[in-house]
This record gives C-alpha cells, sequence and structure tokens, in this order.
C-alpha cells in the first residue's frame, strides 16, 4: 500500500476509532469504518497560529517587500536618467537616431541591478529554508533571532549597496544574512535528514 | 517549556483527551496519557483539500512552467541565430577562430533574457508572499481573483516584452502584477504581523 | 459564509462532535457547541512526519545550500583575479586610476556568475512546484526519484559549467532537471487542478 493511502485511510482496527462510538453507529466495537469529514478540515487555517510560522510569515513579507522596492528603484534611476534597455521604452523620446542614445548602461542603474540580483541570490534561499526551518519546530526565540538577523542584514546590504558605503560594510551585512541562512540549513539538514 | 514542546507534548489535563477513553483504558477519567499516532497522520495531505490553497497551487504551477518556458526560449534563440556565451556550446561549428566569432550578444537574446529576469524578479515575491497568504484564511473569490491577474499580467508581459507591444503595454503589465503581490503582502501585514 | 469561517466553525449538528461529550457536558445528544483547542494545535509540526515532505525538505535544504556555495565561488574568483564590479571594493587596492583599472570583467568570474543565474532561474521553479507536488501526496519512491533527479542533475550542470565539460554534458543535466520539474508539474495540473 503506498504512503498516500495509508495517510489518508489509515488502517482500521482496534482502538483506531477517534469518533465516540455512539455517533458512528455503523462502527460497532470502536472499530471506524469511515472517517468523520470534519476532522480533516481544521488543520490548515490553524498553521497561522503557530508562533514560529507567524513570525516567518511577518518576516518574509517584509524582506521581500524590500525585494520588490528595488523594481521600482530600476525604474525610478532608468526615468530619470533617460538610461533605457529596450527601444520601446524610449520611443517617446525621439525617432530613430534620437531614441537609440538613450540605449545604454549607466553606473547607478548597474548598481541597482547588482543589488537586486544579490538579494535575489540570497532570499531565495532563504525563502525555501526558512519556510522548511519554520516547519520543523523550532526554538520561538531562536527562530526569530534567525529572521531578525537576516532581514536586518538584507536592509542594511541595500542601504550599503546603494550609498555606497564603503567596504567591508556590504561585505558584513552579505555574510551575515548567509550565516543565517546556513545555520538554518545546518539544523534541518542535522535533524530532519531523509535521502 | 518551550513552544515546540507544547505543541507536540500538549499540557494534559481534564477534558483535553479526545480519545474516548474506553480506547485509553490507562488514562482514568479522560485525562490523557498518550496521544494515538492516526490523529496526526491525515493531516498533511488534506492540505491540498482547501480550496485556496489548491487555485494557489493551480495558479502557480502555470506561471512557474510559463517562466521555465523562457529558458526554452533563450536556448532556441541562441541555437537559430548562433549566439554563444560560452566556448565549448559552438565547439561544433568549427575551431578556434572561427568558432569565437559565436561569442557575441544578441538583442534577440538579450531581449528574452531580460524578460526571463523580470519575471524572476515578479515571481520569487508572488511564490512567497502568495504561499503566505493562501495559508492565512483569504476569502476564497478574492484569493482567485489576485492569483489571475497575477497570472494574467505576467503572461501578457512575456507577450508585450517579445512580439514587442509598444509602451506602455509591458509597464501596465508590471505594475498590475506588482499591485497583486502588495496588496497580498498588505493584507498578511495587517492582519498576521509578528515581529 | 465565507470559505474560511466554515473551516474555522464547521457547521455544526448531530455526529459531528470529535469530543466524548461526557467531556463537553455543554453539548447535549453529541452536537457540539465549542471546539477544542487541542485539535487544532498538533497539527503543524507534524508535517515534518510526512515521508515525502521530510524527503522534499532534504533535497531542497542540500540544493539550495549548492546554489549558496556559487555566491563564495564568485566572491572567491573575484578577489583571486582581482576582478570587481564597484569602485568601492577595489579601493583597498589603490587610488582614483589605479583602482579603476580593476573594475572589468573577466571569464571565469562571468561564467561563475552564469551557472549562479542558471541556478536561479531552475531552483525557484523546483522550490515552488515541489513544494505543492509534496503536499499533494504522490507516490514515496516516485517522489524521491523526482528530488535525486533533479538535486544530481543540478550538481553535475555545475561541475560541467564550471570545469568545464565538452557538451553535450551541460545541455543533458539542463535538460533533465528540466524535465523533472515539468514532470512533477504536469502531475499537479493534472490531478490537482482548480482555476
Amino acid at each position: 500500500m503506498k504512503v498516500t493511502e495509508r495517510l489518508r485511510n489509515p488502517p482500521l482496527g482496534p482502538g483506531r476509532c477517534l469518533s465516540p462510538a455512539r455517533i458512528h453507529s455503523t462502527c460497532p466495537g470502536g472499530v471506524c469504518k469511515r472517517r468523520t469529514k470534519i476532522e480533516t478540515m481544521v488543520d490548515l487555517t490553524q498553521l497561522m497560529e503557530n508562533e514560529v510560522f507567524m513570525a516567518f510569515a511577518s518576516y518574509t513579507t517584509i524582506v521581500l517587500s524590500k525585494m520588490m522596492f528595488m523594481s521600482t528603484a530600476t525604474a525610478f534611476y532608468r526615468l530619470t536618467r533617460k538610461v533605457f534597455a529596450n527601444p520601446e521604452d524610449c520611443a517617446s523620446f525621439g525617432k530613430g537616431e534620437i531614441a537609440k542614445k538613450y540605449l545604454r548602461t549607466d553606473d547607478r542603474v548597474e548598481r541597482v541591478r547588482r543589488a537586486h540580483l544579490n538579494d535575489l541570490e540570497n532570499i531565495v534561499p532563504f525563502l525555501g529554508i526558512g519556510l522548511l526551518y519554520s516547519l520543523s519546530g523550532p526554538d520561538l526565540s531562536t527562530a526569530i533571532l534567525h529572521f531578525r538577523l537576516f532581514v536586518g542584514a538584507r536592509i542594511y546590504h541595500t542601504i550599503a549597496y546603494l550609498i555606497p558605503l564603503p567596504q567591508p560594510n556590504r561585505a558584513l551585512a552579505f555574510f551575515l544574512g548567509y550565516g543565517v541562512t546556513l545555520s538554518m540549513a545546518y539544523r534541518l539538514l542535522r535533524s530532519r535528514l531523509y535521502l
């Protein structure tokens, strides 16, 4: 029997019926023949009542919103500095050769794009590992410490990249976020390895 | 006592035992000494019976498949236009200097790559925020409206980028998808903030 | 009544009360007036006791850690070859014009960055589709085969990209990982489509 079938229809036997026998009048002697729907409907929305998961949800939403802000920053610099990557984007500034001169690269825009890509490269592992870590039942205060350090590090990384602050400001922010994700990955692999 | 321990072994007391007392013959007076395994095995696969979560799963799978299609599009343009980024990719077209002339950039290929990167930058926040939003128990019709708008906007964005359609087609598609993700993030942070 | 309200407060009726009537003394005739908190608190941490989900968690953590390693590889090549993208990164090597000569691109660094971006483009769909696939109750051995093939393909892809091995090594590794993700997407859309 497959695992999923086993999960859906657990093998029945004495002592397995959770419903009071008086309700399932067709289940004699406490041996359940059918499962009540209600048992399986309460689960989902309660996921959000777990404190670690709620904290993960809040910090993730903040850090992803911050990442989305980078798109707006790129658009802002492209428009104010008139630096475009596509001919159709600068069509309103003129035609033919006049428009083509706006198809260039600019230090400021490239800097925002590098910061954005770096965010993407670091937030994706946090998203995956952090989600699994939250579900693996960590200690609440440890988990919140991880999330806070990561979100703080990424926000500081963006500030250090965009101003820009002298090194090693950006490098330290990067390695702090990196270390937090690795620490969660280590905990997951140590406690839950299943290959 | 830690939160996770509290979740695994909830404090026992009168009125806490879900198993009919006749089954747990060792639990006198309705006070449960052990928990039946069965209670905890039904949960997982039922997540997929929640309608909001199923809708999220379907729309996410579609939008991620669309994003994966961009890889194929890049490969297609690279092969038909003979534009490569790595020397080993064009080794079959000739040796030495002859092969090197294929190591170049091409407007068409760069356009697909920009569309792909833009997808990545927008679908990653949708993936994270949308998952948490689905689990936060939103109204079904509101949730489906969000998912439909996002998936529609991203498909239209890709079409507008690849043809290309004149602006502001692409910009509107981008900001529609962006707004949908922000709206879900706003709902999450307003109702479930836990810092 | 909204779906979420229905989930939280399922319509009551005879035969719906899971608590033995002797515990809910206020629920006459087996009709439950209130739900015990305990029923809803056990769910979350048990997600990790599902074998498919544990396998997904392990393989995902490995593949994301591998992707994070690419950041370190980029940093390593940038430092040993003195190739930088930001003026502040090479400020310690000299001032003004002397520092500017380090702001260049390098084949080796660009190769690592392309491998990293390719990872990102392929692991993000795996993360999203794989998570939903794991929750959709697949056969354990089929699921583990999918995860193993994907992780193996991505590790081989990185090796083939960085050494580099002659084509079609990298192309085969890419399409194997691509096919695995599509196969999971196909299974999800076939069995759980909800639009």
